[in-house]
């Protein structure tokens, strides 16, 4: 399955009064992280957009962990996966190292939608056998 | 146990090209309404630092579902309360509702953590009595 | 001319390790400011696509300055007015006041573009007259 | 004068409905250059209050000019350098290309603070001399 690892640096601007990583920049961060994965795999939700009609992939469901804090000046090592493919949906874990140590864990549900003309409204739809197939695929490396 | 609603316009900035809300926005929603949710009980966090030497009430686990899409223009309704008290850590369940129809269902445990002066670290401390008695209390209303 | 006047609480989560707001706050509360003013006027930026063909009113230009801190805690009002009406851009002017000194005051203008549909390029259009009889009104309010 | 030159691909999360970049986005980006010309001196923010008992370096003032657009999936370069040094303050220039067009150019003033402990309250402080060297010296570079 592909995988892709990036480095975020901890800046004063991510972090809360408390002095560590204000929550929700982890999600900005996942997010960064998909679309990371996506180019890993040769892909782009803008292309699968025009190519296949695909409408979005939004998120479904978080599971997420956090383990250890994160604070202003540490270095942060995301490493993404795919772990499992569903007919309409994928599942992608992030795991997230501080300094060696597991400081977050999260596994995130995305579902591929298209644009129902018929009912002018959104529906999950299959998996584009390219994404598929580059999801499938044992690519690994770091952006 | 406690409870607080309230309501969260969608604004143009909260959206993203695909029209609808930007994931992470959620994660900030759902803090705003932890602290709104100790508002109603009488407390906030800055009475807790300075009253009883909290350290913070960081995130320890999400499990989070988006069930229906939240779009520019749309009105939610954010109903946020307490679940389960632990010892050192508290359960708090997010209900997003959009038009009636349930958008968003998220339950996060926070730890309270205290500054261990001999260890020079940050620890889990006993949640204080009187954020226990906040909780536990029927109080609900809307912010 | 229009004007409108909003709270903001600045909640723990809009502050960095200083204690005090995390600039580019100010900026989101900036643009949810002229949305709130176009509501008072009777617009939205929805209607005015819908209406008018416009494709956004993106900002031209910011001349801000930060004259007070405004900390974690605090309950800031933001005064936000149309100042100047251009042929194709319109000033708006915020000023922040935290307990009832000017913390910031920022003027910028915003341009009303549309898709030149020949060039396939966004081009900056006329204001609707709609939008113009709204903001010279003498509205004036608070949300 | 010390330069600094970063580039910030534009992502999914970065835009707007509009497709274009939510402009506080670009204050973060600004902030964060601050951040990055710092490193490039040998300096950090963190380092600054430990040896000197700085408080912050705020932002008095933006003077921004947005002058084309930039759309999820173009690579911008941020080019940022110091332009004036006060006493207690110094002037900071974002020059923001894309596709080599100038997109935005921005000058912001930051002032240099330091608690007062007989006011308790925060003022201006003269630059640290350390700053003042690092940030004349020629040094330039990308990171």
């Amino acid at each position: 399955m592909l995988t892709n690892t990036r480095t975020v640096p901890v800046e004063f601007g991510h972090c809360d009064p408390s002095g560590i990583v204000y929550n929700p920049n982890f999600f900005i961060w996942f997010d960064l992280s998909v679309h990371a994965l996506l180019a890993r795999g040769g892909l782009s939700l803008k292309a699968l957009i025009v190519e296949f009609g695909i409408d979005g992939i939004p998120v479904a469901e978080y599971q997420c962990k956090f383990l250890a804090p994160a604070r202003w000046g540490d270095d942060l090592l995301i490493e993404t996966g795919v772990v499992k493919l569903h007919r309409c949906a994928f599942d992608i874990q992030h795991r997230v190292f501080n300094a060696g140590l597991l400081a977050a864990d999260c596994t995130e549900t995305r579902v591929c939608t298209a644009l129902d003309p018929q009912q002018k409204r959104v529906r999950a739809r299959a998996l584009p056998e390219k994404l598929v197939a580059a999801f499938s695929g044992g690519g690994e490396g770091s952006t």
